[in-house]
């Protein structure tokens, strides 16, 4: 039932995205309050929330598909954090994107390598 | 005739485009003044001047082009302004954007939402 | 309600895609029955059958995203088909991936036009 | 004038794509005829035909956007085709492919030589 | 070494391509024989031979990669056999697609499932 | 050899990205050392010391795809620096920028067209 698939989202999100999530959806909702729901509901009520990878391996296909994707920055920025929350670790982040040069060329690998760079010093600094 | 291409094409640049497109042409001419005919001449003259669709239909098919292309954001602001100008309303350029988190994936559609709450804000603020 | 999302999917599905999808599904369930069930769901039961556009506008949009992607072209020659089912023309169909040779360059509009090509082909043999 | 830049395109297009273009215009015509007009006076008549590059600087500069696109695969054994006629030789071409290794991944690359490996095979058959 | 890159590289390309790898390789060398050589010596001597990630795990990267890409069919089939061999379940390759559903789209994902499909037919055959 | 490929790759890259480059490896470093390494021995160590073309062409090759893909703009930006130092023009550099508008649309086009004139505003400055 989609009050239990908008249920078991919600919960699936704050676990994963905790206080990003929450500013994310909060300036989502601002504009366009259904589809944060939809966002809400189905990549993480219906996919992530699935049993078939755990969450640190869900995170490491996503950030695949941003990195790929090359201009995703701000999903590819809260994606490495919320992949360093699952238990990746920085050098896998690192290790993952310089597999993407191969896959999708030295610039995509490039930017997220400086998108990673960004978010560690971030993190860096709140420390 | 090119003249008539290029006549037609300035009258519909300016009926669509107003200020916006006057300095983002001016801005372009410094750069690439033939290009700058160009854009006028075949986008404008050849294309959105054709009577298969009108504007606001238009204004739809290029807005749905560049949120799933994902990397156009000063196009896709110019063209969210476009499109409210042509009549599409604020809503209807959310529902677009939903819509666009199928085809092309919820990172497109989130960044083109982002954008679009961006040029309310703008449009909001001038108010 | 989920099992209303469902429900509202599978005959929106069947509405808008009739034979088409059907067969289309057939092909998806014998690897990813899953994911078949979401296609229906989220696409057509969450989406599609939203008021705020209707169908017509909905296909042009969905036309505009594929034939910008350049590399979809089952789905493309699909709602070719769905798009003309829903009341587009085939000149309609034609003028906005003209369109497209702007947003997206010609090598886009091109595929597209083959794609259009190979379906009115199709449609006219079984007539 | 635009009746000019119609005779420059069909002259220009007939002069670099003979044979290849003219088949190819004739299925275009098929389903999209003024579409068919825009692709020899825009691409061919204003831009090809500038004096800025030679032929064989522009088919390169073909070459490398449609391997980066992955997915253009007509058009890129078209301008295989179209750049051997041009004077850059075999080699060239797969130097050119296995630059784009680095900016767009070895898949683009490995797409682009195989269609390179095509074409060779197909003119080595017609001597 | 680059003498070592290139046997690590053709030690690690002949454990995880077998005969897929030796064949397509041939193929490649007919027309472009350095890039043959770099292929074996950059991605598989120099990234997939290092530790970060196990050949499971760099599967999984790959194939959203290219799933994401949606245009690198010949190698998505090809490392949907890889990612087989290496441990990876047909489940969890189903999976993996569908979680690029929300990140790449439905089209993307449909060509991977329908790509996954024919490899699982064409294993299924040979048994 | 790989140190000899790793010095024809320091030399190749000073030679043509100078103090840009090194500021850029510098950064890298901080965050990927592993992967600077690579980006010095693959792409200039192995590719682009290659004597296929020379530097002049190779950028020409290079800014086709970076403006193709329309998301790697601080490559793009670069690049731009590099191809001028190589001696394109900054004629040749907007005229190749005008010829992407056919192959990868107008937005692609207009994106590389603001960078070339950030990059040319840049210059004009320091002198």
């Amino acid at each position: 039932m989609s009050e239990d698939r908008s249920e078991i989202g919600k919960k699936t999100f704050e676990k994963i995205t905790g206080d990003i999530g929450r500013r994310f959806l909060e300036n989502l909702r601002e504009v366009a309050p259904d589809f944060a729901d939809y966002l809400v509901e189905f990549p993480f009520g219906a996919i992530y929330s699935r049993p078939g990878f755990d969450i640190k391996t869900r995170e490491l296909i996503t950030l695949s598909s941003l990195a790929t994707q090359g201009n995703a920055n701000i999903e590819l920025k809260a994606h490495i954090k919320l992949a360093l929350n699952s238990g990746v670790t920085r050098e896998q982040i690192i290790e993952l994107f310089m597999q993407i040069s191969v896959y999708a060329g030295f610039p995509a690998a490039v930017n997220a390598m400086l998108a990673a760079r960004d978010v560690f010093k971030d993190l860096d600094r709140l420390e």
